[in-house]
């Protein structure tokens, strides 16, 4: 199937429709919002095979991973309906008038209201999770705003199937048009059209640090500069401390072997950087998990692009000085495959060539061998900003490190202890984001919930009489919803 | 008194010193950020008069309001310390994990922790509460943010000994060294330096278009954009609708030549744009308005630049085609004093000349005649992003322009209904932000204890031994803090 690029024109009318949505749904209650999400997560299960059996053509991924992610994107866009509905996002706050003071203190109320139409710019690495019916869009739909998704051009048929189960799902919740719009693009002057149109009022992104960061110089270069929310990968550093390498080399090589080559290593949170040591141990861990990459089979990559891209990126790292191969993948390759492959340089290499630092998205990894704590501490303080770190280590190993520790909890959004960096559970207390280049904001997450908030602002009403106020800020509090009235959290009506 | 701009190697060292600061400011307790924002709220008292008269001799502001401000500034200092202390900003969210679940879910605690050496530009209208010891810099350090304060030129003298008072604090509370600095600056180059640094990791404006959108622009460009939150100011306009009019115009007229003149117009919030229906009842309130202004007094500015710009401004905008004046003061007239100003023109005129949307910093407002409802649309829809937007409107007003009400929404922060938009209370509900160009991110507010958030991101520890955790994520919940447990707000510890 091919799809032909939108005009400006296109582009033109789709925002108009959009911004004239925003306040259509801007009307619609919480309720209606989360049952909207849900008839999408309806939608998206009746899809059935033809869904998986398109995007397995598109993406190279197996079945039992598509249904899975699948099952994930329903789960998201069920669980932020209920948090939509619940509330607690809306931030209530209410600071009841005091008439006696001097001056008098008025009455005011506060809630997030939606910023306005959203731009969603999809993942490859997840046509269903993080692209069309994504969390991106989940989190603008529970939000309040409307979405237009520029669909991925490497998995083009994919994004149309699910574009047309959210617009089946809007027609049936009598959504008002142009809350949903798919827009398809292969060159880059579609989404620059789209992130520049002045319509348009927040972007969400999942993918490379090139792509994110050109919608972000775009965003901020406009007359009206507008939030971007890029997230970007990251090579998640992974620190062996010397007590756990003693007593476990062989299992933590199994586990990060396993860790390395998930997905084919295509995930933001892949462990591209492990640091250790200098010992003994450290060599244990390194032969081991040598030797289980070797046995590690190879797999398709997502796309003929993604492919050339992770065997140049490899070759290069491969060619930096002071950079050794340790393993690669013995099993036979096709062309479109990617060959798992583990690599070590010193502390002293990483800490002297920037190029060590880079993203080689791919089932590829560096054991950085340092001679010393001090020289362990300084590679935590010479990486970039991350979405996660991992710490393996025996409260012995915590206690001896503590300012390794903190020198690792500012660098990350996420601080895993004794396990792996990849697996993003979605849940509230999940953070998926991180300090630049991770994203390109760290103050937000785009797994759980909490994105939701990426897409809202605060509105206070001052003085307002209570019927007109927006039903969360009426004294009565019907929707049972947690406030902060008067400096204390309560779900109590006001008095 | 005479101050030199901070060189290069000397703004390089205090980001040297705040990046030290950071890690060891991070290992206090809520508790001690509290008790240093306490103790520079005290040294504040203690600075007694020599503040208050070298302010009133820098700023031209009265000592009433000069003892005021200082008040509020305390005042902010102590609530916000106290709101550091409860803890409810930190956003707390545990997970507990499930590990027969398929893969097992881990456990999750995720809190907010402070971004990293925080860069402050103060108001050259509010010397004492949105400058040195003010709103960004109390968020900053209840955030867990080292301050680095650039000196508004036009008050150095008066910054500097609230910068010695706040350094007082910083030895009394065993802060330790770089927690805070001060630095001069009457070159562009200085801030420039200063957001520039690559140790800078927020910036908190408050001011000018043009000074907020440069400082807004470097960061973005910096290899590592940082946030940057600008509150520019607005022109805060007032829909008056017919009704009340009807009912009130010379009420409506007095409590509006108030606000404008109130501080020689030099608030953020000041009302410089009133739209109403043409009819009998405007007009009356125009004539009303303009009687009012007459008999108000001419008062002097902050400084000869303020008064200068006032003058040219308030000249451009007289000269535009289809403006009239009302009135001016016709009291006697300094120098330094500037002539509170009523202009008028038509709702066409303002809808085709962006000049009229532009902010007269000073006592001056214009009137907009619409000729019916569709054009008071246009208008609301024309109106760039604003800090306030006010609705004079009886039960009635409301209910027949309910289209309006909602446009009026996605314009501003905070919307008032019958009463004036000076006046901005400290508390938790208020919203003192706004969509662009109000500020540079309508996500967050600069008054109020939410203003912390700015400064302050969220980080998840993923299957830490309890003992390994913050206080604040452990189990017990020995503070008390209200926690998002497995999708509940509480105050028990988990179980």
């Amino acid at each position: 199937m091919r799809f032909t690029d939108a005009t400006p024109d296109e582009i033109n009318q789709v925002m108009e429709l959009a911004h004239r949505a925003f306040v259509e749904y801007g009307k619609k209650s919480l309720a209606e919002r989360a049952s909207f999400m849900k008839a999408i997560a309806l939608a998206l299960e009746e899809s059935g095979d033809e869904l998986i059996h398109t995007a397995m053509r598109e993406t190279n991924l197996p079945e039992a991973r598509l249904r899975g992610e699948r099952a994930r994107t329903i789960f998201q866009l069920n669980s932020y309906a209920d948090a939509c509905l619940q509330g607690n996002w809306l931030e209530v706050r209410i600071d009841t008038a005091i008439p006696d003071k001097n001056p008098p203190k008025p009455d005011i109320r506060k809630m997030l209201v939606p910023l306005g139409p959203v731009v969603v710019f999809g993942a490859s690495n997840f046509p269903f999770a993080y692209s069309t019916a994504g969390g991106d869009t989940a989190c603008a739909f529970a939000a309040g705003c409307p979405v237009i998704v520029k669909a991925h051009p490497a998995h083009a048929a994919t994004s149309q199937l699910v574009a047309d189960a959210i617009l089946k799902a809007a027609r049936q919740s009598n959504m008002p048009e142009g809350i949903f719009a798919h827009v398809h693009g292969f060159s880059f002057e579609v989404g620059k059209a789209l992130v520049m149109h002045p319509l348009t009022k927040a972007v969400g992104f999942t993918g490379s640090f090139t792509g994110g960061k050109q919608l972000f110089d775009w965003a901020s270069q406009r007359k009206e500069p507008i939030p971007v929310f890029a997230e970007m990968g990251s090579i998640n550093p992974v620190f062996l401390l010397p007590d756990i390498l003693k007593d476990a080399a062989g299992a933590t090589a199994k586990m990060y072997a396993a860790s390395i080559t998930l997905g084919v290593g295509q995930f933001c949170t892949n462990p591209g950087l492990i640091i250790g040591l200098e010992s003994d141990a450290l060599q244990q861990f390194i032969h081991d998990l040598g030797k289980e990459i070797q046995q590690s089979a190879p797999a398709a990559m997502l796309h003929p692009g993604i492919i050339k891209a992770y065997k140049e990126n490899k070759g290069m790292a491969l060619l930096q000085e002071e950079v050794h191969l340790v393993a690669e993948s013995e099993k036979e390759v096709r062309d479109i495959e990617a060959l798992p492959t583990i690599a070590t340089a010193t502390g002293q290499a990483f800490l002297q060539n920037p190029f060590l630092h880079k993203e080689v998205f791919g089932p590829y990894s560096i054991v950085i061998r340092c001679k010393d704590k001090n020289e362990m501490m300084a590679v935590a303080a010479h990486c970039e900003g991350q979405l996660t770190c991992t710490i393996m280590a025996t409260d012995n190993d915590i206690e001896n490190n503590m300012d390794l520790v903190t020198a690792v909890k500012n660098i990350c959004g996420r601080l895993i202890m004794n396990g792996v960096p990849t697996g993003v559970e979605v849940c509230l207390s999940m953070q998926h984001g991180g300090p630049f280049p991770a994203t390109t904001d760290s103050r937000f997450t785009s797994v759980g919930a909490d994105g939701i908030k990426r897409f809202a602002r605060p509105l206070a009403f001052q003085n307002w009489p209570g019927q007109f106020l927006p039903l969360e800020l009426q004294d009565e509090n019907v929707m049972g919803i947690w406030r902060t009235v008067n400096n204390e959290l309560t779900k109590a009506p006001v008095k």
